[in-house]
């Protein structure tokens, strides 16, 4: 933490900020400057972000130097980690795809999508029982039945299944059939639900929530981590600007920002970015290309009657052409395109 | 909904868009332009938020034209809301003011706060006792220990409380201290959450969130609305932008535009706001100007000790101050300042 | 500037760091921590904006210490500066409002307008002759017609004139006519016009680009004023963010900000910050309430035939209106609302 | 241009609406709803962007149809525009790379970047003679002697040179020496400078600016465009939001959304949009993918010492690097990287 004082600052102003660090338990080292004095604080930085330096008389600004997440941070984890979902690896030398419906809207639905994806090249299926939606009348999501639908499906196709959670009293249930819980952008900051996810032995996909910095997006995996479950994938989605030619705008450079910063995956949804079915390919290509260990996309049999997402869902034929033209940029980051299903069993299915 | 199709879209694709429309039971009114088709559709909207009809071959863009909310909105409700909390009124003739610590520290620091608050003009006592921080290693409230520290403080001074519930399964004991729940900014889109307040007999202030936008602020209403629970108040907070001078960027303008869409209460939280203590009077002065019916301020006896949020917080006296300061900008409202605690028993205490 | 290094960086990085900053003629403070070390600069913080330290082996983080202002910065000017424009004064005891069509069309039309608001109590009369619009089809002002129309105006009512002025080529010119330059939005970071305008002898009226931060006007203020014209007001006029309800969002926080950081006047433009007719009076209430030193508003004989900008404009007896709702929050903030013109001659004029 | 209605609207005030649009040239079609009546308008919508419909009682929404911009879009192209700059093509079957110095700081090092750019395969040499600072007291470029030596240095090694112009008074000298004029983020809509750089015979490089929407560039394109100089390149270069862990943020999604909108080649600066060295790589890459046709990087033989953007310069063994790790990309999107200069003449020299 550095501590920058005002023009004009007192010799017992600095006294005093000084030694309410120093209570904190830090030492400190001065640099007085023509105007302003610099006081550098040493040691557990965490304490100090408690204190309301700020309020000090004097401070004109408090820096921090540390970082403030730690089981999620790169330096302290000198392999890049692999989450292992079912028999799938997000995080491998694989490339990994989880496709599927945005909403689970029945059972034939889903098993069409499934094998469609799969014979694609999908490696796992996504699909929602527990819908977010804006508003209190929109469909909201099958529920319990539609867990039981993916996990039918998941025993048919052998791909393990990704599904939302939305309210700590669900984590037990969505637990006892998924084989990876999401977590939505509107609950990335949802605290209590990061403490429940952390506390199950199910990997999380966290998903970056619509104005979330990158340091945030960290804090959130920090959550899940620090109670205990160490197997988080990150999801850029798209960041809310002030642009609207695009639902989102896709934060590219988020991607090798998170993989300097953090030894977690990173993956990306070109459905959410782009908000619209004609920017999936081009921003899948420029996940890839900037460095992402795999993607999220939204499949339907058929967009235009879908319950919810419809605008930016991919037809079957669409997904397949997709995952064809991602083929030439898989090669050039030399990583093959799959991570993919290898048996008819996932995980919670075991 | 208004659809527009694309620059030579063929009759039989707008025969299929009408088609589609009108499946869903809505009446199309077709106008046909030199190079676009404009296609009005007459109905219950809500249907067609559904319906994915930009994925129908040559739809261009589909616009809204009904507003997604019904309850909070303005023109379904002639006169203003007035929501009572315990012994005081929000949205009243008179200015509500609710202050108080960030977080309950302890028994002590909480008495001589609301002492000192309630005899300044506040009418209502905040304080936290779960607390969204936004690392895990960060200081997270006292629990229902604080929650009794609250409750025992209204009934020495009066004044209701508001307090923050983050969790599902926290609402009913927090309703069984609280006299009003707090929904704070991170949990806005917290859709079980908002649901889960709007089963209970408790006001709300919903807090909007940190790059929500004021429709979906309103939506959010409408889904604690929607459940029965009509006593929502609302806050507005400050948003994201990128303007690093502030903590956040006040949307003084939201007040406004609320007071014309929707008839529910609107307060401001200059403390989150700007996120400087030397902030809060000029905020505080603009939200009242610009027709806010009161003010959410965070006070503490020693900010520079206080365990969260003390950069923003004001001393005691700072409060008193401020209290005497807004005098004048009430007055030119012409809308008393107080709302104010008038026995010294709550709602839960009855 | 402090200067952080990264994780593990060696003793022969350091000295190459602080060989680099001392070679600039800074002296260093070295404090190394258990991880990192903070390297802190001491002298002219000038001469190192302009070095790469980034680029280093082993820099992690480059924090600015100093402000990058100086002729603008408070700390510098211990009074606030008065501008006189014409018979008028801004950032004095009086709140100044300047009023007047967005682009001047006609005779007619510009003296009903003048006449009409100075009765109403402007100080200063505003009006484009030359008009940045975003199409190219779009009416681009009359040119030297306007000026002359508004200098003819000024001859009749004694209002002194702002006007806009959009290119190098034309600042001699228009400093011909008018009272006040004005630096449009779009134009905040046209680093040659503010050059430009800066070594001419007449007061400039500098509005906040649309996405610029505190410091970049604070800095388009110092280009302006290290060419020697230290007549410099500015104005907050909204930012853009994610929000679409309003056509910027105005930063009422940047008033009290900037009140702090520099001693130069600051006004409100909130017929740009909303952009419709019917958010004007509470943003100005706000504005004022804040610590503006005055207000330019859009005025318009007939909004709905006005070339430009008519959404947001007020008619002459909406601008009446305006000024008498205004008077109580002058009366708030202890100022009177005026700065008005008080004889029929202007500077330009004499 | 659709109007919809206030809830409510009389008939008097729909009637008066729809006069008003017809006395502009144009035909309405009315459809009423239940609660709301919708008018559609069908002509030349240019006729109504001058119109203050809002300002009619009665009118709730005005939302535009028709594209602003007319020469720029897509829909009038049949076929991708392509932009010779001297003896290189913009927008043909190469990726064309941009390399140089972001200053032109002296002849050497001019020309040891432009030797080194061209060997590893740059196309054409940028560099600055006239640099937009954001403060005074920085360095400024070297100005007509920076032009000279791009001059020199282009006779030399046969790149077309593509630098900066600030200023209409500019224009005619540096379309002297420059075989393509760029126009920088920060004057992206300084409406004088583009009418300016549209009436000569010079190739335009325009950058979008910090927080312009892909619409404004797009009109700023159609400014140029529309004096007669339809060689105009676009250039997404990030644009400015929340997050601060990258200098800006690049809108990746920008580029598909150009390439459906416009027919102008599309270029990207990975340079500023990430503002570190490390970032320029991945944005590459993720361009390329996305469908960029070419590339503007900054190289500096030293970059710790340059005199402005160091930190995101790279060396020259880093530009060499980057334009091997960019073959597979080009590869995988079928395109050969260069367009690159044939001979030592360029157009200019000529």
């Amino acid at each position: 933490m550095i501590v920058v004082t005002r023009r004009g600052v007192s010799d017992a102003e600095i006294d005093r900020i000084r030694e309410r660090i120093e209570q904190l338990g830090l030492r400190t080292h001065i640099s007085r400057g023509e105007h302003r004095t610099i006081i550098g604080c040493i040691g557990d930085e965490a304490r100090l972000a408690e204190a309301s330096l700020l309020s000090l008389p004097g401070v004109e600004s408090v820096t921090p130097v540390m970082k403030p997440y730690k089981l999620a941070a790169r330096e302290f984890v000198a392999e890049p980690s692999r989450v292992r979902v079912g028999n799938a690896v997000i995080g491998g030398p694989a490339l990994a795809v989880i496709a599927g419906p945005c909403s689970v809207e029945g059972r034939d639905m889903l098993r069409t999508t499934a094998q469609s994806v799969k014979q694609s090249g999908a490696a796992l299926l996504r699909g929602g029982a527990y819908k977010p939606r804006s508003s209190p009348y929109a469909f909201q999501g099958l529920g319990v039945a539609g867990l039981e639908m993916l996990a039918q499906v998941r025993a048919e196709t052998g791909l393990p299944i990704v599904t939302e959670v939305m309210d700590t009293r669900q984590v037990e249930e969505v637990s006892g059939f998924a084989d990876m819980l999401q977590i939505g952008a509107r609950n990335m900051q949802n605290f209590a639900l990061l403490s429940e996810v952390g506390s199950v032995q199910r990997p999380v996909l966290l998903k970056r929530g619509l104005s979330a910095t990158i340091k945030e997006l960290l804090m959130a995996a920090e959550y899940i981590m620090a109670r205990g479950n160490r197997d988080v994938v990150l999801c850029e989605r798209g960041i809310r600007t002030y642009e609207t030619a695009t639902r989102n705008t896709m934060d590219v450079a988020a991607i090798p920002v998170l993989k300097r910063e953090t030894h977690l995956p990173v993956i990306v949804d070109p459905s959410h970015a782009g908000g619209r079915a004609d920017l999936v390919a081009p921003l899948s290509f420029a996940a890839i290309a900037a460095g992402a260990d795999g993607l999220i996309v939204e499949v339907h049999p058929c967009p235009a009657e879908a319950l919810s997402d419809g605008d930016q869902s991919l037809t079957l034929e669409g997904f397949g052409r997709l995952m064809e033209q991602l083929q030439p940029f898989a090669t050039a980051v030399a990583r093959p395109l799959g991570g993919a299903a290898t048996s008819p069993t996932g995980t919670a299915a075991a």
